[in-house]
This record gives structure tokens, sequence and C-alpha cells, in this order.
């Protein structure tokens, strides 16, 4: 096969981990016999300095006319603390979620046996967690109308969700069930928000499309309590953008693994792929971030193309290089640390 | 001192726990030579089911005219995971805290030494843990206009805030943080929302009236992350009332202790004392609920009234019972388990 693959390396470590991405890919594609076309493009404080916005039309343009986006990170301290500031990453982000309708984000959760130890959890508490969250990202209170009125002195957001929009993020959500344990979990707040009646209503309604999955209804609070508590007992979970953002970040906690969680961002014509870890300045250009992550944000994209086998021989390459202490110092634990590059290369000649 | 307490039982296991800490309170009277009136009122499923509403006018005015209220829980099996049911135990308890005007509600997360190893996370992790969350109570996203467009298949909820109702629930934050270790966490959406950007500056607007306070200001996403890794990082957190709902929740989980966690909602003239568990009702009549919780929240609501010294022996005999294993089988670890009414009989004695 023939992909373009839009490449948004953006800031921080992005550049360097979505090098080692590229590598692994490559060498997946020259295997399998595929042709990658990388098409590099500006986003995020990156992009703010040379051309003064954080997602240029050019840059869309590049995405939509790819077959994927893969993504590093964005995020600069000069915007830190300053949520007021004319331009900021973030609204690039937001911007690109809209208008390339990623309406999907899907955060794995999945715990690696060799790094138990690393999670603030009891590890009997984490052992054989799997779960995976699907998360809407192009409507809710992200994108609802929002203002002030009296003078500034009063400010209001809008949650808003259609039916449409919470049809077509469940499908996704009942999809995956079926493919796994047939367990889908509806988190969220219809004892107080008439958003979250309409997606009761809603996923309620679907019940009957998807007879053998068993669905589930449970409100963000408790959810929040039980993610930590018991892990295992979720499997796939559904829910609406802001408590996604908020319960996926919890999630990522608790495998201890934090910094290998890829994620994707589905569309109805184009996907995107980015590791769930920030742009992490502080160690920009040191050669030490963790590219495991974006490696498997990069197999996440081969399995969204049907292409399981590319994936999954993404997957064994990472877990050998964990088996085998071919990591970063993050989780060299007093053994030898490798560089990214190094470990990217090791990965792409595993492949 | 003369009080007048209005009491509310509520549902499942409350009139039980709240029998114990009417018990302890009044032995505390006893020794400081005060005078309790209890004011018992309808409340929750058992209201509704008495007279049809779940926070009647009759209940009302008995709060409003008392100095204070102790409540115990609300919640029936019968009104679960049916949130369009016309009448619901919740609306009375959002009906009571708007029409009480309790503003903010204070949920303590702290560890007791015996009982470390109750929680999910590892011990290292949560030893130490002192943290306090002032949540808004009467606004934001729970009292905002919503509804349905489009024959219903689109709904919407507004969250709304005014300057000053994050003034007054700030204030109490500050407040607080000046008597503790002088950190306060402001838990914001700043980078989606307006009204947490009207938050952040109202917030940094006050910093100068607190110049001994160092205020941080941090994400809802990032804070359910770094409550369960590094949970001794906080101490103060401020936020409003939908993060508040599932932070708080989240980081009752830490402790392992939450049979234990008491709660206060405080407002301009009436506060409200109440444990943070549900109504259990599988437990109910059994005589096996922990009392403790609502027992901590009696001295909680001792200390409300400026009465420190009555607070802290309740907090002494709730330590000296644990230490001796006076506890109900939720904490007997496999050693004797006592009856709730033998626990509170305990602790009376003690006082
Ligand atoms: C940066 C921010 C706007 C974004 C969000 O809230 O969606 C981030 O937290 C995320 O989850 O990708
Ligand atoms: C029952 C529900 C309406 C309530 C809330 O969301 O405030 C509860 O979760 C709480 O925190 O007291």
């Amino acid at each position: 096969m023939k992909f373009n693959i839009a490449l948004l390396a953006g800031d921080g470590i992005g550049p360097e981990v979505i090098e080692q991405a590229v590598k692994v890919s490559d060498a997946v594609a020259e295997k399998f016999g595929h042709e990658i076309t990388w098409k590099p493009a500006l986003t995020g404080a990156a992009a703010i300095d040379a051309v003064g916005e954080p997602y240029p039309d050019e840059t869309h343009e590049i995405c939509a006319s790819s077959d994927a986006v893969l993504f590093g990170a964005i995020g600069h301290p000069k915007f830190d603390n300053d949520p007021t500031a004319p331009v900021r990453p973030e609204q690039g982000l937001l911007k690109m979620r809209k208008k390339l309708g990623l309406f999907a984000n899907v955060r794995p959760t999945f715990v690696f046996p060799s790094l138990l130890d690393k999670s603030p959890l009891k590890k009997e508490r984490i052992e054989g967690t799997d779960l995976v969250f699907f998360r809407e990202l192009t409507s809710g209170v992200y994108f609802g109308e929002k203002g002030r009125k009296d003078d500034g002195n009063t400010a209001y957001d809008t949650n808003m969700y259609t039916k449409e929009e919470i049809t077509r993020l469940a499908r996704k959500g009942f999809e995956a069930a079926m493919q796994r344990s047939k367990k889908l979990c509806c988190v969220d707040k219809a004892n107080v928000m008439e958003t979250s009646r309409l997606w009761r209503e809603t996923v309620q309604g679907m019940e009957k499309e998807y007879p053998e999955v068993e669905v589930s209804y449970e409100f963000v609070d408790a959810v929040a309590m039980r993610l930590v508590q018991w892990p295992k007992d979720y499997d796939v979970l559904i829910t609406e953008n802001l408590f996604g953002d908020v319960l996926t970040d919890e999630a990522s906690v608790i495998s201890g693994s934090m910094g290998l969680m890829p994620s994707a961002s589905l569309g109805t014509s184009i996907s995107l792929f980015e590791p769930i870890h920030g742009s992490y300045p502080q160690a920009a250009g040191k050669n030490i971030a963790n590219p495991m992550a974006t490696v498997l944000s990069a197999a996440m994209m081969f399995e969204n193309f049907g292409l399981l086998e590319e994936g999954k021989v993404i997957r064994e390459a990472v877990n050998k290089a964990l088996a085998e202490g071919i990591v970063t110092e993050d989780l060299a634990e007093g053994g030898k640390a490798y560089g990214t590059k190094e470990v990217g290369d090791w990965l792409a000649k595993n492949i």
C-alpha cells in the first residue's frame, strides 16, 4: 500500500520522538512492502513562532490531503499560565480537531508486566488492567458558546450535544466492545446535566443494535473513584469531551507507564495518532525522551489502516526492548539508559 | 452555649450513623456544659415516600431556623439508574444546597496511620497526605440554564459564574490556607473555559490580600493525574462545582479511609455537616455501618462554632477507637467487629 502521512512534530521533545516513529514505520513499510511519503508541517508554538498561528492553513491542507496524521506534542513554557494570551498552542489543537473532524479520541490504558512497580497504585490492583476510553473530541463545552456579561463580571460556557454526535462516538465504543470483552460503560452526570441525559437516552436506544454488549451507566464522580480503586473492572468506556479530558488523564496514571501510552483521534475521513505525553520542554534536544509512546501510536496508525500484522510487529519490538532493557532513562532504574535515537534505532532494527 | 441542630438522617444507613453522632455530640455537650436541641426532619427517599418531595418546605424551615444541620445520607436503589424519574432524592439535595446557600463544600482528605494499608495507593505515596478541597456548591452547571432543542435531539447545559460567587468561595480557601501551610491551588480549565478564566482572574486579583499565600493554578486534567501520583503535593485546593464533584470523590480514595471522611458545607448563615459516604442501602438496619465519618462530621460542626476543644475530644476518641480496634467490620481485618451502636457507645463513653 501507499500512504501519505502528515508529520506534525510540534514542540519540545516532539521532533525527537517523531523521528524515531518515522524510522520504525519506515522499517515496517520496508518489511511489508508499503510506501510511506511523509509530509512535514508546522504546528504548536513552533508554528506560532514561524507564521503567527498554531495551526496554519497550509498545515491543515497537508493534513486534510493525507491518509493520516502522526503528531508529536505541543506546548511551550512561554505560553504556560497565561490562558488569556491572544494566541496559544492549544487553540491550534482545538482548531485542528474541529477542522479535521477528529470526533473520537481513543485512549487505551494497559500495563506492561515489567513496569508494574512504577505505578503509584498497588500491583494487585492494576495487574491485568486493559481498558480503553472513547472520548468525544469535537463538541461539548470545548466548542459551545462562551462569553462574558455584566461588564465582564459574569462568565458562561455552554455544553451542547446532538444525538448524532453522541451516536457516532458511541458506535465506536460499541464496535470496540464487540472486539473485546463486550462490556461498555457510559460515563455521564445524568443526575444533573441535560446533555448527560441525552447521552444516556441515546446510548440506551443503541443497546438493541448490540444485544451482546453489556452496557452500564455510571456517574463521572463514581468513575473517578472506581478507576483508582478497581481499574480492572473497566473495559471500554465512552464519554463526552470534558469528562474524557479529566478521566483519560487520571487513567493514564494507573499503569505507571504514561511515557508509553499512545492514542488515536478518529475522524470520518482522516485520523491522527499521538503519544499522550506532553512536549516536556525541559528534556528537549537532550536525546533522553522516551520515544515508545510515539512508536506505539504509529502501531495504532497501521492497525487503523487494517494492517494488524504491521501493528503487531511494532508492539513486539517494544515489548522486546522493554524486556532487554533497551530503554531511556525514565525506565532505566539504575541500569543502562539508552538515548532516544538509540532506542529508535534498536526498534527499527528489530522490526 | 445553646444550639438547635436540624437532624436530617435520610436514607439507608443514614439513621443509624446519625444516631451515633447524636450520642457522641450529647456526650460532648454534657462535658463542656452546652445544650443541644435536636430537630429531626425528613429528607431524601424517606421524604419522597412520606410527603412526595425530597426536601419538603417543613424540612427547610427547620433547617433555616437551626444553628446547623447534621446530615446522614440520601439515595435509594429504587431511584438508581433512572435520572429521568420525575422526583429524585438528589433534587432535594440540590434544592437544599441552594435554599440554604451552602456555597462552600469543604472536603478534607487525610490519612490515619493505622489504615494506610487500606489504600489502593502505595504507602510511600500517601503517608502524610493532608489536603482539603473547597468546592463551590451553589452555582456552575448544576444551576445554570439547561434544556433541549430540535425536538429533543439537542441538549445543552450552561455553566455560569459571577465574580462574587468565585470570590466568596476563594476567600474560604485563602483563609484555610492561612491557617495551614499557606499553599493554595486553584483548579480550573482556563485553557478552554471562559468561566475558568474568570475564576483565574478573580483569584489572581485576591492574591495581594493574602501576600503570604503561595497560589498555584493548575488545569483540572493535570490535577486528576497528580492527585493520584503525588497527593502530598497538595494542601488547600479551590474549584468550581462540577470539577469539585469529580476531584473530591477521586481524592476520597487516596486515604483508603473513605468510610471515615467527614465534610462540611458552609453557608453565609447556616452550615451543614455530613459524612462523604452514601446511603449504602445493602447495609441498612444491620448495625454494621461505620459511624465514624458522621461522628467526625459532628467534630467539624463543633469546630465551625469555634469550639475547637470540643472537636478535638471527638477526634481523639476516634483515634483511640481505631488504635484499640473498636471498629466496625469494614475496618476489622479479621479482628473483632463491633456494631454501629457499640462503636457509638464506646466513643460517647470516651469523650
Ligand atoms: C490542551 C488542552 C486544550 C487539551 C484538552 O483539554 O483537550 C488537552 O488537555 C488534551 O486532553 O488533549
Ligand atoms: C447526588 C449528586 C447530585 C451530588 C453532586 O453531584 O453534587 C453528589 O455527587 C455529591 O457530590 O454530593
